[in-house]
């Protein structure tokens, strides 16, 4: 028997717990999962034969340490600051290892040693980073094989929910860590290049400069920049290209609404609000607002964001309940990004019998034959429920796949990396796609940001 | 012969020096000057018999030491951040030291010790922070002396260019550092209280919410808020009161003006531009604006900022010749803050024939004998030339009369501290005074934020 240690099981190890166990007789596998609890891990084996929870705290040495030592290979779903003590042992104990975060640059420091030893420590091998890297670079090594040279990559991802579960002003629901879209886009410009030429965008004018894409049979999507979309230029051998952009995907109307919170000031995570425990919304609200002894909360907010009185924005605050006045924010020393989390929570959080979907869309410019071309390619997956996420199987399924590749061999270039090589994705997203992991893609006229070739400033 | 050791003779030295060798016959002083190069500091000693210059390295411990051992007592004029240095061998020799900067966190940890020698670090003490300390504390204490109740203290300071000199658009000269005229309000939304409520205003935000402040003879002016209005909250004694807030004075209109580059992410200090060094101020511009073949700088800056044909802001923004297509920004991976800076630098710089002026404002509202009442104190004062400027005189005055006083045993109060004893302020404020620095005091209505005692939220 193989021993696949996976440590840290939350919500989205659903799918890759699935996958795993599913593959255990015929693959001869024991999954080990090791959570803070071994109860919470206990919950995820099901009694099942072939698998068992364990207690696993990263910060106990011995614990963790005799945890990777039986392991045949370690997938670690931890948060990403937290993987490092795992991957300096799976270094000592000889351990490959898979997590779908990005590389920091402690573990990017190991590389030299992991290749020394001849081990894989696979990372970004998720959805976002994940499966954009693998079908991005599907497309791209297939443009270059017949001599195409790139003129322009964008590329877009959204956890959103799904069309039958999508019944608020805002189209959106939290299928991910709430947190993380209340700060998008925070510290620091947006930076990108577009037919040659640097651009950037600060936080507070993000969400209105957007752009729309549109996916047959889910209508129209927009997309607002990601801070650094120049991360990838140089991994993905993209050095000379004109266009580069990545962007994260919401339904039209989203981010001119969420510029409202923008405006205001609410999303900052910078300072804590005095009273916060006892703050209704509406005070909340108004600690962004003029001081007026006869005007409303209402009224200010009205004219400081120049909402007119049928605005479809004033329907999207009221249906948020912002100015309740007898709601508590209920949180100690909050920070505005904290409060506006909590608001949304309580409206935003998806129902038992509600879906998640993932939508990707990537844009592909090239020069091939003395002409410019464009592939679109997109994705849309849609959960199967609470449990079995479009979000747990996006993740999962691509770290399970990898894993068991690489336990039996067939991932075999050694150190630390992200699955760009066509060694890697092939196998992979020829599997996921046996789960309905499929992109769409369709040739579209090459327009770029300059057809006519212009020259203009 | 007493001995006064001045550090860092910078422009805002020129009042300072002169008021010391003025009083130096009278008073038997010797004033030694130290600059990081002696051939500067002699500048500034222009052979008068009773001043030297040295040269002084800050991190030259030798030299340092040497310097402040001769010494009676010490001025530092150094930027705030080098102050520590100094301090710390005052101690060590035990002098008397005078700056005009911020109490550091590190200044304020040797209060004990400078205490328990029986000396006097005395900070904050030239115009802003300074004559705003002295002048406040002197009406509240006034108001408390009969006592009143402090209800509202408002607070603003402007470094601007004389009415004589005020001949752009902008109504604005760089009279000071420009990098913090550039950086002004960045670092986090800006606190303050109006009755009784926080509020918060984030920086993107800031240059959007003025109030207006008119001084006779001036005309009018505007404010807006600056970081921490709250910071001298418990130092002022206002614990208790409804409305502080401290501002910066602008000339009406530059606020407005100014949220352009705010908006646009001109002002950002935080990361590099590739290739700033030979980029015109137009393709600078042009970083800011969505990518178009078609669409001139111009019109995509209309657009983003919905500036019509006949806005005056279109006119500031011609007169700072930013769509130049020749002019380079001329500065190696330069941020947008720098870029910015060095294009105002060609239009707001004082010319040799021009003045600079400083105004300052107070509003103090109280409650005594069953009624509320309002004091407006305000202060202006023009430069003579572009070497006794208003700056110079307004900082460097205060921190002169501050150390005669002190090497007199006419302040006897220990400690790190700054100027809000009745016993420091007085005789100081007196003698400035002399010197033309005076407050316009006059009682107005007080009308508070809520004069009608209207609950509304």
């Amino acid at each position: 028997m193989r021993n696949i240690l996976l440590i840290g099981a939350g919500r989205s190890a659903t799918s890759l717990i699935k996958y795993l166990l599913d593959h255990s007789s015929k693959e001869d596998l024991k999954i080990t999962i090791g959570d803070l609890s071994k109860e919470s891990a206990d919950k995820f084996t099901k009694g099942h034969p072939r698998a068992k929870g364990i207690q696993f705290d990263v910060f106990n040495q011995a614990l963790r340490s005799r945890a990777i030592q039986e392991a045949d290979i370690v997938i670690s779903m931890l948060p990403a600051s937290l993987h490092i003590e795992v991957a300096k042992d799976c270094l000592l104990y000889h351990k490959n290892l898979v997590t779908a975060s990005y590389v920091s640059n402690e573990m990017q420091a190991l590389d030299q040693e992991v290749k020394s030893k001849g081990l894989i420590f696979m990372n970004e091998i998720g959805v976002d980073p994940g499966i954009d890297h693998m079908s991005a670079m599907q497309v791209i090594d297939r443009i270059r094989d017949v001599g195409g040279k790139m003129l322009m990559f964008e590329s877009f991802t959204g956890g959103l929910v799904a069309p039958e579960s999508d019944n608020n002003l805002w189209h959106y629901k939290f299928t991910w860590n709430p947190r993380n879209v209340v700060l998008a886009g925070q510290g620091g410009a947006a930076e990108f290049i577009q037919e040659g030429t640097y651009k950037y965008i600060p936080y507070h004018r993000l969400f209105r400069r957007t752009e729309f894409l549109d996916i047959k049979g889910y209508g129209r999507f927009e997309a607002y920049a990601n801070r650094n979309s120049l991360k990838y230029r140089k991994i993905y051998g993209l050095e000379d290209i004109l266009t580069l952009y990545r962007g994260t995907m919401r339904r039209v109307g989203f981010s001119k609404a969420w510029n409202m919170f923008v405006q205001l000031g609410m999303t900052d995570d910078t300072y804590a609000i005095p009273n916060s425990e006892e703050m209704t919304y509406r005070e909340f609200i108004n600690l962004f607002l003029p001081y007026s002894p006869t005007d409303s909360v209402e009224l200010k907010i009205r004219y400081a964001l120049k909402i007119d009185q049928d605005d479809l924005m004033w329907d999207k605050l009221l249906e948020l309940d912002i100015f309740n006045t007898e709601k508590k924010i209920d949180i100690v020393d909050a920070t505005p990004a904290q409060a506006l989390q909590k608001i949304l929570m309580e409206k935003w959080t998806l129902q038992d019998n509600e879906k998640d979907m993932i939508v990707m869309y990537h844009k592909f410019g090239y020069h091939l034959n003395g002409a410019n071309h464009q592939i679109d390619s997109n994705m849309v997956i849609i959960g199967e429920d609470q449990t079995y996420t479009a979000m747990a199987a996006t993740v999962g399924l691509p770290v399970a796949i990898a894993t068991l590749k690489i336990l039996n061999g067939e991932i075999t270039s050694t150190g630390v990396q992200i699955p760009i090589a066509k060694e890697v994705y092939k196998p992979i997203l020829q599997e996921l796609a046996s789960y309905g992991i499929v992109f769409q893609e369709q040739e579209v006229e090459y327009l770029g940001y300059n057809p006519k070739g212009g020259v203009v400033s």
